[in-house]
């Protein structure tokens, strides 16, 4: 009960706060992005401190090293994260966004108005970066955040979400702005999605398990996203040194990420070519490869013991680590319909020189991000130009992929008249 | 049982009308669109009578004027949803679409690329011109229609959509482009709301009733919409002549239909010019008026009969018939405040020669669509540009006022590479 009223009171405050922020000029929002950046910078050691503490702990409580990985904040981290606060704040101010206008026969002048949607939830796991990303959004934006992380990043981002906060006040907008729920009691997830009256979407950044959980609980709109099963297909008509350094790329680069490839399917005609070679390479870095029987075949006289068989479940399994499973197929019909089957919807990479070949798997492949030739490592908001991301989307309501700032907005219809009336 | 297993067979039906629709040629959708229209005319008289069958049911039964009227289809409004479809065809194919287009410095080339999306469930109460709108947006989309109409209109409905289907199947698309549950078995309702594997998205079009059912219950993305309490507010400043005329218009044109206005809140420094004039004026069709201690004062010496006192309740009322309700104001910001309170963001109209408060009204007021100088009645699609409209939502995600054909879609991520990979 206690729990349930202090929630209600931030909600209140959330609602006050995004009703001044949707007022605020774009000058006094980006003030306190300008100050976000500046104090990520300015107060690291601080924010160092408290993650080196929430890293501790997680690793005294026997954490594995994709969720330290993913939990860790460094100099580096930090200053990529004041970056993104930096890039998010070059953007357009998106409120001052006019469109669609047009005059209708009957003299009324008609436009849209983009406006805030109001107060955004956020429960998210580990990840603390993510605290200043959607703070940084959400403020640009005109939308108050409201924001509950994981509990084993609880200092991290507590003390992020502090400094969102002050800046936010120092600029002149409520210091409620952003807040963040700093109880690890595990109650307060279904009690946030329970209060439809104060958060106006649910946004679950988080594994497999967070997501259906907001998907089939949450109270407000919510978005389904965050769990990527990336395939990659290597066409028969390939560069195969090409095709070796996108597929190591996906994979590589940050498996702990949910646009980290999963799946390679491989035309048969070019498998003996292509997965020697990519195996090659992954097992520099240790990946371990789960391999249809054909892939087996192949791969059994070339690559040492990091390649097993594929179970059934390996196919649509997100590994979120240095393991992929390879298969190989006949036809690109044979993959489209493996990753109809067996895709989130997520994130897809087609690697062919075949002009027809890329656009059927532009056109079928209904997944958020279609890459050609490209690593699946793409898809995420600073990548493609949004500055950050509130998450990336796999519903097709509303935003699809990463959502930046355009994506935490709604709508008006304004009709400007001199007395029209309908017939 | 019976029943589930009828729907989720059409269920399995309408996903594969999506697939081969979403890949159809926009000349294929839009020679479904203008059979649709021919077939509304050449065969009219099939559709009016088994219109005339659903009326004489309906009336025998007991239903009222304003259900009666929402109910009856005749050749004007035939005629009107024949040109309704026209309109819908004569837009652009929303699905050819590229938008968000640019190049990164990597080299990548992004765009999105707008696609269906996918099965729209529509549950629906009388109108059955509804049944004929909005299986042309879908079609015209690339979207299945999977609807289900109220069982007063279902002979009515049974014959526009099957009129719709048979086209469809005539364009060479499929015959389950447009599918209708003829059953008017009210369990329906429920097992429609669980169809998340078929459905993507629920529309309900209805009374409040069936909006916050389907709020509720839906497992799928749901628009909520269709309730609407419509402000005018009536400022000081304002010409008198062209308030009346517009508030006139905006009760009487169609009582019966959410865009009506229902509560006129005037400036105390106006009122009693004002209320008089629009009194004799709505009293001319016998429009009741639920005043406010001070209205009534005014009316009180020029109006007959047709005022009362307005209860609690008539504040945030949607009568959905000729009467409505009028507060007298003393600010701008008791406009605002009751609009708050009260309004269902919907439609909100001001009524003031002062910009700087038609600038307030059109920031503040948190509606889908917001008017300076015009009858509330112009939130429709059809009326705003956009052909016809599946819905007018008062959600803030996704769409909201007047749906169209865009508002039926969403889109995808294309990013056309060379071997780019992520550092």
């Amino acid at each position: 009960m206690k729990v349930r009223r202090e929630l209600e009171e931030m909600g209140r405050a959330a609602r006050r706060a995004a009703r001044l922020l949707a007022r605020a000029s774009g000058m006094r929002r980006d003030d306190a992005l300008a100050r976000m950046a500046d104090a990520l910078t300015a107060r690291r050691d601080e924010v160092l401190s408290a993650n080196e503490q929430d890293h501790e702990a997680a690793r005294a409580n026997g954490a594995n090293e994709s969720f330290l990985d993913r939990l860790l904040l460094d100099e580096g981290r930090l200053a990529g994260a004041a970056a993104g606060v930096r890039g998010v704040l070059s953007q357009p101010d998106p409120l001052a966004d006019v469109f669609d206008e047009r005059v209708l026969p009957n003299g009324l002048q008609v436009f849209k108005r983009r406006v805030p949607l109001g107060v955004i939830g956020v429960i998210y796991e580990s990840r603390p970066n993510i605290t200043i990303d959607i703070a940084a959004l959400c403020v640009k934006s005109g939308n108050a955040a409201f924001l509950r992380g994981g509990s084993e990043a609880v200092r991290t981002n507590s003390a992020l979400a502090g400094l969102a906060s002050e800046c936010a006040a120092a600029a002149g907008l409520p210091r409620e702005s952003v807040q963040i729920v700093r109880s690890t009691d595990r109650a307060l997830v279904g009690e946030m999605l329970g209060m439809k009256d104060y958060l106006d979407l649910m946004v679950p950044r988080g594994g497999a398990e967070l997501v259906r959980r907001v998907a089939a609980e949450a109270a407000m709109p919510a978005i389904t996203g965050g769990v990527g099963v990336c395939h990659a297909y290597v066409d028969r008509k390939v560069d195969v040194d090409l095709a070796v350094a996108v597929a190591y790329n996906a994979k590589v680069s940050r498996p702990s990420v949910c646009n980290a490839l999963d799946t390679v399917l491989v035309h048969s005609a070019i498998a003996p070519a292509y997965l020697p070679k990519l195996a090659a390479e992954w097992s520099k870095d240790g990946v371990e490869i789960r391999a249809d029987r054909r892939a087996l075949t192949i791969l059994g006289q070339s690559a040492g013991e990091g390649v097993r068989p594929a179970a059934p479940e390996d196919w649509g399994r997100e590994y979120l680590s240095l393991t992929a499973s390879v298969r190989v197929v006949d036809t690109v019909d044979e993959a489209l319909e493996h990753i109809e089957a067996y895709g989130s919807g997520h994130t897809d990479t087609v690697l062919t020189e075949d002009d027809a070949v890329a656009d059927r798997f532009v056109r079928e492949v209904d997944s958020g991000v279609v890459l050609v030739n490209a690593s699946t490592r793409f898809n995420d908001g600073g990548e493609l130009g949004l500055g950050a991301e509130v998450a990336i989307s796999t519903n097709k309501m509303h935003a699809r992929g990463p959502m930046g700032l355009r994506e935490l907005t709604s709508y008006k219809w304004v009709a400007l008249g001199s007395g029209q009336v309908r017939n």
